[in-house]
């Protein structure tokens, strides 16, 4: 039987030379990966009460959605600068070459909810911590941020200390 | 008990002047919503052998996933140009103003593969048309498509004569 990490294609050089490319699209791509992924996941968030899963656009969607589903969860899109109809607050955050814009609605996280935050890949956490100044700003309590892989080396975990931060793959040392 | 659709939120004037957006975003922030799309659109699954669920960035991750997790089928991430890592086959698609290019894994649908696309709203049909046209030229058959919300004016099933279509939610005359 083959372990969840087996499933993660490694891709050399992409998006550019030096980086090492964590591929999702292959543990979904079989069904056996796809299931041992979202059960993985939620198995990490057994142990917590929490009422709604925000993710963002797009791989978030991708992990996020089932375990919003499997749990009983409603589920609320970070999606970029100008995707989502309603009125939204934004955030921007800081890229390897310029910045960009997260959205959420404003009406999507409420005073008091209890947050998880879905995602496929903590790299340096700026994403993740773009989203919870969003969730914080609308009265949301950030109560686990749940991720399959987790590049330590870039240290999210210092960038969100304080936070609840789980992985179901760790890649160290590359 | 609310219907689907009084799930559905209609935006007058997004993204622009004359257009009414029908907004899922509203179904999916209710956990009794987003429980009752993804058993819809099972629902209309369930006469069918399929292997694989085939979806397009990104809202169509929301709906295709929880249903690939629910069956047991792997899932297709389709995505705009550069984001997938592995070798590509590509399809330009017309928008009003200009096109842009759909891509997919050359090794994600394999010869004889029964696919369902699904995707959250079928308008003119075009995204889908050139989803079709991929998962065709890898060798697999597209068995049904399935979405939450039709807008049966925009004729998608004209476009897509021939293929098994199946929403949930149909708007007409607006």
């Amino acid at each position: 039987m083959k372990n969840l990490e087996d499933y993660v294609e490694s891709i050399i050089d992409f998006p550019k030379k030096g980086i090492v490319f964590r591929d999702v699209t292959s543990v979904i791509g079989d069904k056996d990966g796809l299931k041992l992924a979202i059960d993985s996941m939620q198995e990490k968030l057994s142990n917590i009460e929490f009422d709604v899963v925000v993710a963002p656009e797009s791989r978030g969607f991708i992990f996020g959605m089932p375990i919003s589903y499997n749990l009983n969860k409603s589920f609320v899109p970070v999606r970029k600068k100008g995707k989502l109809p309603r009125k939204t607050i934004s955030k921007s955050y800081d890229l390897e070459y310029g910045s960009a814009v997260l959205e959420m609605h404003k009406d999507s996280v409420k005073q008091g909810d209890r947050v998880v935050i879905v995602d496929d890949l903590i790299a340096t956490g700026g994403t993740l911590k773009a989203i919870i100044d969003m969730v914080e700003s609308l009265g949301g309590n950030v109560v686990r941020i749940c991720s399959l892989i987790e590049l330590v080396d870039l240290k999210a975990r210092k960038l969100l200390a304080g936070y609840d931060i789980v992985s179901c793959i760790e890649y160290k040392g590359e």
